[in-house]
């Protein structure tokens, strides 16, 4: 089986010596050629590796040697690290080691928004000009106000209204929705209902939002209100995957931006829909490029 | 009685038409020339104004003047707004309106530290320099440890342990020191113990703290462990004015720094003392320049 | 004569005592609420003052009380100020003030593009939700690519290509279209070709452009591959207004991002949109909201 | 030979296949511990690479093997890359790649000042407390104005003032001095006198000067006054290495603080000041600290 040229392997599990020279002799051997390695070793002695490189390969061969001999890591203590979803063609190491080997190639996702266009927009546009490193298959709403806006770009819109829903129907109708397009990500751009666990554990590690504060500042509802009363001097935004605890999963990004007192709570939320939009773009890209690994709840971006 | 040339007016209260027109107009009868002039109308519709200028003046005549026919506000409502320290000579009008007239001079201060060298260090050179706006009359400590750095700047360091002390001795031999001195402001530079609310008492709206975080993020002790655990991409630092409630008063200044996985907690501490000691000093200077106004628990800077 | 609610009134003119004291008597007897009121004194001694205020009046009436004893500045340095483009009922003070009395009110623009798509698009999103503070009137493009983009959203692109024209040519066949559309000021969204002195001499002060760099760094065409060249830690983009000096107006607004040496000047290319479309959109919003005084080649902001 | 036990690998000279898996494979064998590892290859195909590595070696043993056996580069085309000043111990292997050895250690320097202390003063705080990875040998300066700070702090300081040499009289005498000491690095810490490129040539890219602007704004004198005219938002500081076209060399670090119209000259350089020190101070930490490669007028910083 012959693949595409570009390919990015990922490496995540107990460190010991001699893990890059095992792997770089690997690919030095098969002719392949790295473009681009980052690695990092946490404080708790977990390993990761980031190898971008080209050539023709045959994906299960190379795997197969890659877990092959394979440093002793048995004294290793390894942190509570949880991986990307793995793709078919990835297997686990007996060394504890888990190596996924993706071509490099746009990701499928569906966007879900509420009322705010500027998250969408800015995603819509990128979208529109190839920059996205995704292909927007749908996106859902539980208003139908930004229907016009996602049709001038020829994306098929939902809207799947929480009104005389309980919440737990008013998920599975959007699973319902998310069964047809098979999102590898789903993106809250902007989506203002609380996801329960049970909705979240169809997507582990899948879901990214962007929260509009600088998390843990400002957790829950409101947060340019929060900011404002608090007399903050700086406002921000969060992307973070969502886990089952609302606010708290792993950080991707996070920027910021300076106010005074001048600002009312309106005037943070205007000046820090600029910072979110742009927060959650960054974020998507390193996402979208397999550069995020989550260890426990931080994510390592290589 | 005449007073030196340049002079700052501090005017705080219920908002109502012509208060600006009012204060200029009175100072142009005067001859007096306003160099700098800022306002601001909260938006529960508190005034706030700081008008610096020069010339030669009668400071009780001129507040005599000040409050004399001011415009009416007894319809308006007041927040809960909290005045700086008022001095001798400044009076309250009867619209509700607190006028201050300070000359413009340097403040007193003392300085209190723990076992961290880096903030007192920038204040030691930006004093020797004399660009602190501001006189170090005294270094307080509960550890000994700095003692030679202050030495060198001939400054007065008591070294007073809070070991085999109550929580309580320890405050009263600190307030003892500083009845010797009578500062006007109580500067905490990394001070690294909780005051008790009968310490605070003594220096209302006149002490101020720097916090290693973008406060309200990571309250309490260990921030940039609690940084690190959360994972988050921004470290940070706020000074702010010390309050009964623990890192919960007035914002004065926050700055941020970027940081990512690769940090250690060590290395955020390392990096964000950088942060601190420049925000700390972009602070007093504000406080010492008598720009700020204290309205509830934010600050207002003028 | 009654216009609608709220009013900016600017005001710019040699300094002297007394100034804001006649202005804010004048809309105090006439029962004229300000909102905010800002000003500033240049250190060569030039006045100006933007005061945002609300309530029924007559603006012939109201230009003619404030220029009516306005106090002497026979003795005033004036700089080399220029302002904005007055309109009909703004007239000159015989004291060498100039008023200038706008309603609060969106701008009418014509956008200028060639090929890339980011600016563009951040202004469209915001126009399509009315955020934008002006209505695009049309968008001008020596290029046709970006007229599939502005279709769908409804506004007039006009395709003029430079191919086969004299520049002369081309710059009079844009003007042809201009004086359809009589805009008040023209944004440079990536235009990427040199205007001429002739053509920016029909929009002083009124022509926006974004630059792809912190100017005065890296002046003229490809400001990233300088950047790249030059091994900077720092990229930027400044929004300034056009003169007849390429890249030399008077600075409207500023940003920068961090790059570091593994950015090639294709990666500082790609992140430096993301700045340049902010950039340019703050920059706009000053403006459109008559913010924004030229006093020589500075842009001051009230 | 034994040596300490951190050690820094450096290693810089045409990409080719393999190289990661060669020197990680040497150490390997050896059984020294990688504790970081970074790369970069440059567009033009230039390979740099910092190891970090632990345990017992004999120096010229592993540099012996790095060298041999190394992956042939003969068809690659080098940059006009320049290395960093050899230690005795390192040698360049036939490959066309040159290895260093450091242990990891502080570096002895010398400083030199003019008339401000803002950038003295904070180095001589860090390097008080250890924290500077250098040790000051001295303080040369042509004012004697910064002396009394300097004694504060133990360190010689010689006065070699410019009044009625000649330039070059000047420097000779400053290289007097230097030869006592032998510095591996000069700091130009806001050292305001133009260097000649005789004086220069005595420390190929071992002089580190703080600018104040973001270069290349503002290149040459008053960068401050340069930067208030031309109306800018953002001022900056550079720091970077002295060769011998003034402000042209390597760019180590950059850092920037917003202004507005109301920062005269004189704030901006007070406010400046903040930025200049905290940008020298990160620069020389990585200069210190070996992570630093210098490719034509980039630098690479791994």
């Amino acid at each position: 089986m012959t693949v595409p040229d570009k390919h990015i392997l990922l490496m995540d599990g107990p460190d010991s010596k001699g893990l890059i020279y095992h792997v770089t002799g690997v690919l030095f051997r098969r002719n392949l050629n790295i473009i681009h390695n980052d690695e990092y070793v946490s404080p708790s002695g977990r390993f990761f590796m980031r190898t971008e490189f080209e050539g023709t390969l045959d994906s299960a061969a190379l795997l197969s040697e890659l877990q092959t001999e394979l440093p002793n890591s048995s004294d290793h203590t390894i942190d509570d690290a949880h991986v990307l979803p793995d793709k078919p063609e990835n297997v686990a190491g007996q060394s504890g080691i888990t190596f996924r080997l993706n071509p490099k190639r746009k990701k499928n996702i569906v966007v879900m928004v509420t009322k705010e266009h500027h998250c969408l927009g800015e995603l819509l546009i990128r979208y529109a000009f190839d920059e996205l490193d995704a292909d927007i298959l749908a996106v859902v709403s539980n208003y139908n106000l930004l229907q016009p806006l996602v049709s001038k770009f020829g994306i098929p819109f939902h809207y799947i209204s929480h009104e005389g829903k309980t919440r737990d129907e008013h998920e599975e109708a959007i699973l319902r929705t998310m069964a047809i397009y098979e999102p590898e990500y789903v993106v809250l751009a902007k989506y203002m209902r609380v996801l329960t666990a049970g909705f979240v554990d169809n997507f582990p590690n899948r879901i990214i939002n962007i929260h509009h504060s600088f998390l843990p500042a400002f957790v829950g509802a409101n947060p340019y209100r929060q900011a404002y009363e608090r007399g903050v001097k700086i406002i921000g935004a969060t992307a973070h995957f969502v886990n089952n605890d609302l606010d708290e999963g792993p950080i991707i990004a996070q920027n910021v931006k300076e106010v005074d007192h001048r600002h009312t709570a309106t005037d943070m939320s205007t000046e820090g829909k600029d910072v979110e939009k742009i927060v959650l773009s960054q974020a998507l890209k390193l996402v979208f490029n397999d550069r995020v690994f989550i260890s426990g709840n931080r994510a390592i971006i290589l």
